[in-house]
């Protein structure tokens, strides 16, 4: 019942994802977040943590390992919260510390830093987990269900596709910045904001593992950096295909993750934006709507569902099933027990698949877009 | 900065919106629940608040009044979540106490109850809060604010509409069973437990007053004491008209509060289920959808959102927007200073009328829907 | 196979039904339009029949119905496309004569005249039949042989509502003008032009008597002699209760003509501006969506779908289906051989319940909403 | 005003898309079918011409060729509704003889015949139609105009999909049969089938060149000798790129035909499912959704409406379209006038354009997907 004591490095005033972990560590009341190096800028780092009433404020996360490491009552949790190239670094120190990191997407900005950090979480005895938030709706658990319990047949044809509009102009608020410079957030642009999402859904859902991709990647506002647009044909082990479009130019889209699964048996539909509802089409019969703990939603999804159906649960909920699955684990190692029966999250090794997406994707596309086997 | 120390009343392990509240009521980091009396029978009382590792366990509400009241330390407000009939008697205790109260909807099972409790709150220094939730979802505040500033002209026609599937048949678990006994839920049924949220929201969101009503209610399972099904028509000062639906036998209708309003400019539609989206219809012009922190949303709205539009926000979302707003006037109370702009919350006086509301419905139909004066 | 020799009262070049009314007669190519009086005013008649190369042209239906009746070839059947007023004295000719009548809703403009039909109509040995068009779309079909197959149980609880907006301003075109005209439209202005509609389309589907009606109608423009909005309740034989609304000023409705049906164990929705769509709803299982000869849908929607699943029929085929209903009867009729199984078509009297339902809900609402017995 | 004198090769008895031919040859009376070799089994086109009740009725195309255009009162037009290996064959013989064609998509079986068939028309006086019927949508016309004249910028990226899930399973009736019958089909299955209509329509819409594609196209039924599923980059001339998806075997989607366009200043999103509703997504705005025949739908998509916005029209209504537009062009011809403005359909070059791109489809698979020049 204690709840676990987290720290966050990044996350300060005008961040946005920052404070979505704050939200979402908070809606199930597992985590009480007792530290912070809430900015690289230290007096940042500080007024943050103080508008937060954060009762240990550090200037930089090196620091806050270090201490927090020491202390009895220390974090027993990190989230990890900043710019992409300072996952590895910061999630090093604490992991290194025995101290379990909760980390943003991306897993880091290089697929060098991935291979290091995968060495590091696996020499630890901490729990690293990702947010890839998306895995936490309830109606993806249920789509992962469904298609693990063969409800759609053997999977044939996987369409995943990720489009947003807000790089359609040049912008330079910071949001728009470290995700445009390919020195903080990695060779990929929308590949590696949203594409490592949609891949991670894809996989996830499905349970498949990806054979090799084709990427025709593009900047179209002038004088981006990274790319703004990117398509991808994938080639699945087990003779799935699909295609991956993830966009930042394409207007009318706000957060449009969108994923299609189509087997011998049946398809699914979900989309991010609507997500308490699941098409299922079993070949031969009328579509059916499944609801989040509606009729036809089974166990995984009402594992992740707080509220009858149609109380609509949203993104922040479906985070907040990412920090619940960590606390989960982190109650089980804290206890010595197993974790329990249907608790997953996204690992180290999803991470490092991430990361490898984007590699392939900027090799695949560098070479006209070629095949590029995957691993 | 420093939260606001809560209370509950009700709330015990097997309830649905006990746990909405506390939420509700964490998700913003605005409260402490330090408190609570959470069911009338005292070892569940105990035994939920333990569960939930509350500091101070109560066996009933006016042991907590009394008590909290006079520590140093005591709650500063108190949610009151519990079934109908329990609200008046429990409110008063905290109210004559300078407490203030968050009360569920709606406000009591008898419109005597409702009179002596407007009586006892207007009597109190403390804050009265009714939490009519669905006034808390940012696409709510949208329409109201496009209402008052005239986009869509003179209200002509108000559609409001709340339809359930869950009592279609007879059910006797907990949540079905004191919402159909007259003695806990009151007179109403449909009409008390979601009647009395879509007329709250059509007065919210037009600022119209009702004038009279014609109510034909319904019970379609057999031996049900209460109503399970209502149509009501509506006439407005000023001229504009209405209808009202509400079921709880309407299969396929998990929570479908949905509200239409038409003036002589111009259009607005909103559906609790995908609440994240507002039709505006302009006359002569195409429809547009407005979403939650998206293009063309104003400043009511973002007000009460947190994370970039695309990213859907729900139900415990809005409802915690309601704590939030409450947090606001507690924090002004606290500190001698005025409301901050745009601050607005369901008052005790919405809360007569909701009961005010289920009163001229039953009263209505048993003169075989003739017109019942409101008020 | 030889076509049915068809001609047609009012249609001139401007009218919009006329137009409608050979596009349906065509489409699946029973008819052959072979003569007309397209208008009251001669040259416009004239001008019209020749536009149409129409091979005979009248002055006026009486002449037509004198003179075509003599004619060895001469028409079997007239659609009489008129305004409202006219649709008595120009059926009366073609019945007495031993022509089958199409005639467009509402039957016509009083209730006396309807009376009057009704008995010209037994009185002949032609068919009668009305264009309640939307009686013809597949779904509609699907939902009436569900219901009759007790898919969703017994009925409780019927929603109908048939929004437009194309009179939320004062509006002096033609098509507006007479249909505001109680001369020539009826004492029903909505209630008259699309209730009617509304009305038959819930009776055909549901197969259940209208008991009583209380009516609250509206004129919201300023000086409009007929009802623009109207709030009709509406009690069954049998039980079950319903509520109806039409309106001409409803901002973003063009032509929103939807049914919802609940019964016991399901419900049925339908929505006339996506006919390919019938939402199936069995309590305690997913939403189901049938699609117009898509899985699902049965023989009923079969015979009168054209083209496979997923290539939309649309208000054309709908009432080019009512044609082909009149076709398989006029021809059973010619032929001396019974109707087909399945073939149905608004007969005389679906006709003259919807006028008694205009006058009803005029009669109620006089009464200020009072109960008025349904015949 | 006089009809077009009608012949029609191929849809006999059991075929689909003869049927669709011939209502829409009558929705608008522009035509008049009066000769048929409707099957290539000569007692088949017996019966099924005089099941028609046609006038002259012939056991194959070439005699009916010679025949007609030796009568006085001849055919004007023929319509070609056969498999696709006997476009080429039957076309010739028509417009050598100065008989218009309006041919059924693809235009040919193979690349040979395709080469072969455009000289044949360019060398005829006759004109050459082929029904790529999705670019007779009114809506499609709507974003057709709204594209040409900039509301949406510079076209950026291009998302046109077409998935079915007919032949999800192994099929053997005749509809089934001879499309995957690479003699009779050629050498594309759903490429040919259906990603002929996904391309045309991108580019119709788009005005855009291909400049090569990549293709990763499949058979996912075992046996199947064409493809069932093709995944295909695209590269535009000017810059945009696209993706197009083409599928039969994605359970739940009927004729899923959907096409995305994203340009620097908005976007613009059309279904053929719901073909009535175009969205316009103006950056930085709310979304619109623009009706047929609506508010916001200009004249291009007014030129092709027959009935008032909210009355849906459907797939029989776009594909009378082009017998509409051939009818002017084919009158216009007749009369030795000009074009009238805005007449426009899918010709012979657009056909080759089909074929082209089955062709490289399947050349690029072949090569693993490699790039290949489009022409």
């Amino acid at each position: 019942m204690t709840r676990i004591r987290l720290g966050m490095v990044g996350g300060g005033n005008d961040a946005f994802i920052g404070a979505v972990h704050r939200i979402a560590s908070r809606i199930d009341d597992r985590y009480e977040l007792v530290a912070g190096a809430l900015s690289s800028t230290p007096e940042k780092a500080r007024a943050s943590g103080e508008a937060l009433g954060l009762p240990r404020i550090y200037d930089d996360f090196k620091q806050m390992a270090i201490r927090e490491a020491r202390l009895k009552s220390g974090i027993e949790a990190v989230a990890i919260v900043t710019p992409n190239h300072v996952h590895y670094p910061a999630a090093r120190e604490f992991l290194k510390r025995g101290i379990h990191v909760i980390c943003d997407k991306p897993l880091t900005s290089t697929l060098a830093d991935a291979k290091k950090l995968v060495k590091a979480a696996e020499a630890s005895d901490a729990l690293f987990v990702l947010t890839h938030n998306y895995t936490g709706y309830p109606m993806v658990r249920q789509a992962k269900e469904m298609l693990a319990s063969g409800d759609i047949g053997n999977i044939r044809v996987v369409q995943v596709e990720y489009p947003q509009d807000w790089l359609t102009e040049h912008q330079d608020f910071k949001q728009a910045e470290w995700r445009t410079d390919p020195e903080r957030s990695g060779a990929g642009g929308a590949t590696g904001d949203i594409g490592t999402h949609a891949f991670n859904l894809a996989c996830f859902v499905t349970g498949l593992e990806l054979e090799s991709l084709a990427a025709d990647i593009q900047a179209h506002v002038p004088g981006r950096p990274v790319d703004d647009n990117a398509h991808v044909m994938l080639r699945f082990q087990g003779g799935a295909r699909g295609m991956l479009w993830c966009s930042q130019v394409a207007p009318g889209n706000e957060n449009a993750l969108r994923l299609r699964v189509y087997g011998d048996k049946g398809g699914l539909e979900w989309a991010q934006e609507d997500p308490n509802y699941l098409w299922h089409t079993p070949f031969g019969e009328p579509k059916r709507l499944i609801t989040r703990n509606g009729a036809g939603a089974g166990d995984a999804a009402a594992r992740m569902s707080r509220v009858p159906p149609g109380h609509p649960e949203g993104y922040l909920e479906g985070f907040a099933n990412i920090y619940s699955e960590a606390a989960e684990a982190i109650i089980a190692k804290r206890n010595g027990t197993p974790l329990p029966d249907g608790v997953t999250y996204p690992t180290i090794r999803d991470g490092l698949k991430g990361v490898q997406f984007v590699d392939a994707c900027v090799r695949s596309s560098a070479r006209d877009a070629a095949w590029v086997t995957f691993r």
